[in-house]
């Protein structure tokens, strides 16, 4: 019979855990409760052989007495008892780096969860893995439970794919499926998702887009060919998104979604996270309260939607596991889909060429004249207004410091470049007839 | 640098693709027009060298002159020009099966698209090619461009799948999808279906649910690992839904979808394809038109959907070319997911035993007492019923053979036994209360 390992298809695979959190510990519970399963699957034993971690003693449901421990990631990812090594320590630099760099100079596989190591060294380190001959697994750094780099970097044939986005955030989009269920604020739904463990004490790195930011770097290279570019992206949360937003956005059956979009487009590639629009009978609008979802769009209208548990012990170390299996196969892929010799240097095409639909909410004075000349701004920047919404129940309560009483107005424009929407918003606002700042909702028409 | 083919990484891969449809000359032309892009891929040349079909002189819009021309399937498959064989002709049996056998004997890994061939035969092909040692590929077989095998063969870990079901065949979705959207009945659907080309001269493969059938034996020993079962599914087709069901369905939250389910259960594998009633927020529910999806549960309430075209030239040829390009990096993998060796025995569970609600209609003649026996007959199975709805303007039209008018009776049951619902309806339908035979549709709580 055929053997599925490589060469050494015989000796067991041994690994070594850095990182003993709830993916780490879920992974190895799996790895010592399935072991004869995965040795009929593979014809190879896979071991847990090594652990390191902060603490010793902390009790994380499993039975480390047997493996070897290491305070050091780094030890660990050198020693010689393993072949393989996890590294789920987390962060962009310091130990989880080190460990990693360690482990593949030395032609030493090594598989990842870590969102925030890829966008930041990924190219550095998939190098050094096609340098050394390791091969570098990253599946769970992205859409924990989805297997959507296995996808992208395997799964499309050639299929050039012309635009990816996606639902990347747990907690935002908890956060906004509650707010779109029910009538409370997103301060209110923060704390909720913080009581229940979907949001941190310091959300900031969630809810404003950020997280999302991290992963749609690393879709966008695999999906384009060009190196990360974490820092290249138009980023804006959801902290701003207000009850008002919701129900004019459910008024015209949309719902809002924070997205991270990147797409080819003539200057360029655009990479952007924002809240979004999105038609209310499209499949992403289904993707409610915590789950992911990654879609693309390929040139031969090919559309696909993958979606499933954004994170969570169980499908994140079901993600690792199936870097590990591809690793204890023989499977060998260049981490990045292309050799990275081959990858293009990044050019962001700027948010202002950027054209779509925009949702626009402002707080316009009530005095005569003020709908018409905001009206006469925005057709000076050609812009088609689709719909103008003024609801009594929508009207805004405050009034402005020098008594003057505002009115809440909403317009849907056509398609428009976002440079002019800018432009006619700053005219607006320098003409004095609205009150605070406008809200910019994207729109897409997926 | 690392190459990422086998260790003939330098030499070119030569393609035979026999059968030159819609699938076959788009592979080609991508094929050629791509060459160059794959080669930078994958550090290795990509070539078609040859080519069998029926009519040699055939426009298909692709450039075949200098390839080489075979009459004979079989001839291509055994060609000394060739190192790796595409079959996309048809058929579970004859020139496919033939021209596969061939090519897998001699060890040379294939690619198909051809669900019926796995169906019937994919045990005997895997056994085959894991003893020669060639690999052989199917992703374009179920759901066209949505690459759910390697999702079940690599992508998930060793998370056990405790349910799968999809929407797996395109000309009953779109028909089901313009039902729901339009008054019209399924025999003017399935016309226009025909019109547009999505559905053949003869449906009853597609809408009788032969095909999604096909589709779901092939997942579910992907998911299981049991032997493929073909012929141990219960399945019902869509052509008696009608447009009192799909009314109905909409006025109580549901969608009515042709869903191919497998999942464990205590008594072994239900496999099923049958019409059913899937909440309207539930994702699959969102899957409309000629679109595909497959879900997927784990134990670890780990849910994950795959949406995306399931079939078209360029989609399919998309999931052919991803099996080509791991054929090319060496990837290997048993065809079924595990040794083919290690498959059990395929255990059904009797259709009896499903446990489930369900969506009763009924032509309840129009005399006293009708109802109560009718409800009455229910109580004996011990069958709560959630919901029994009488609407006037769903009342039956025709009258019985003696002259007794009829209604419209429907009633929604709570999680009941099959055999349950079976034998009250057999009661009901000898107590001579009702016209015609009732209309069962399942409701799954997706």
């Amino acid at each position: 019979m055929q053997d599925f390992g490589d060469t050494a298809a015989a000796t067991p695979l041994r690994i070594g855990v850095a990182g003993l959190g709830n993916v780490g510990a879920t992974l190895v519970r799996i790895l010592q409760k399935d072991a004869a399963e995965l040795t009929k699957k593979l014809g190879r034993q896979i071991v847990v052989t090594a652990v390191a971690a902060r603490s010793r003693s902390r009790d994380r449901g499993i039975d480390i007495s047997g493996l070897d421990w290491f305070d050091d990631p780094v030890a660990l990812a050198k020693s010689d008892g393993i072949d393989l090594f996890v590294e789920l320590i987390g962060g962009e630099d310091g130990p989880a780096f080190a460990a990693v760099k360690a482990a593949l100079e030395m032609g030493r596989p090594v598989v990842t969860a870590n969102k925030a190591l890829l966008a930041k060294h990924g190219v550095t380190l998939a190098r050094m893995a096609e340098e050394s001959g390791a091969q570098l697994g990253f599946e769970a750094a992205v859409a924990g439970g989805i297997p959507v780099i296995k996808t992208l970097r395997e799964g499309l044939g050639s299929a050039r794919i012309a635009k990816v986005y996606g639902i990347m955030n747990g907690t935002c989009n908890y956060i906004l499926t509650r707010m779109g269920n029910e009538e409370i604020s997103f301060a209110e739904c923060l704390k909720d998702a913080q009581a229940l463990g979907y949001a941190e004490a310091d959300p900031t790195f969630d809810v404003e887009g950020f997280d999302t930011a991290h992963k749609l770097s690393i879709l966008a290279t695999l999906c384009f060919g060009y190196e990360i570019a974490p820092d290249k992206i138009h980023v804006e949360g959801i902290s701003k998104i207000t009850q008002h937003d919701i129900k004019v956005a459910a008024d015209l059956g949309y719902k809002i979604k924070l997205l991270g979009i990147a797409q080819r487009s003539d200057d360029g590639i655009e990479q952007r996270v924002h809240p979004t629009f999105v038609p209310k009978g499209s499949a992403i609008a289904g993707v409610d309260g915590v789950m992911n979802a990654v879609a693309l769009e390929t040139d031969h209208v090919h559309e696909l939607l993958l979606a499933g548990p954004g994170a969570g012990g169980p499908p994140t170390a079901a993600s690792v596991m199936s870097d590990i299996l591809d690793i204890a196969r023989g499977t060998r892929v260049p981490p990045l889909g292309v050799p990275s010799e081959e990858l293009l240097p990044f050019r962001q095409a700027p948010m202002r060429a950027h054209e779509g639909g925009y949702y626009i909410r402002l707080n316009a004075k009530d005095v005569p004249g003020a709908l018409a000349a905001i009206a006469t701004r925005m057709g000076e920047r050609s812009i088609s207004i689709d719909s103008v919404i003024q609801r009594s129940d929508l009207k805004a309560k405050d009034s402005t410091d020098d008594g003057v009483s505002t009115r809440t107005v909403v317009m849907i424009t056509q398609k428009t470049l976002e440079a002019d929407v800018r432009a006619a918003l700053a005219q607006i606002r320098a003409d004095g007839f609205i009150v605070g700042e406008p809200q910019l909702i994207r729109i897409e028409l997926l």
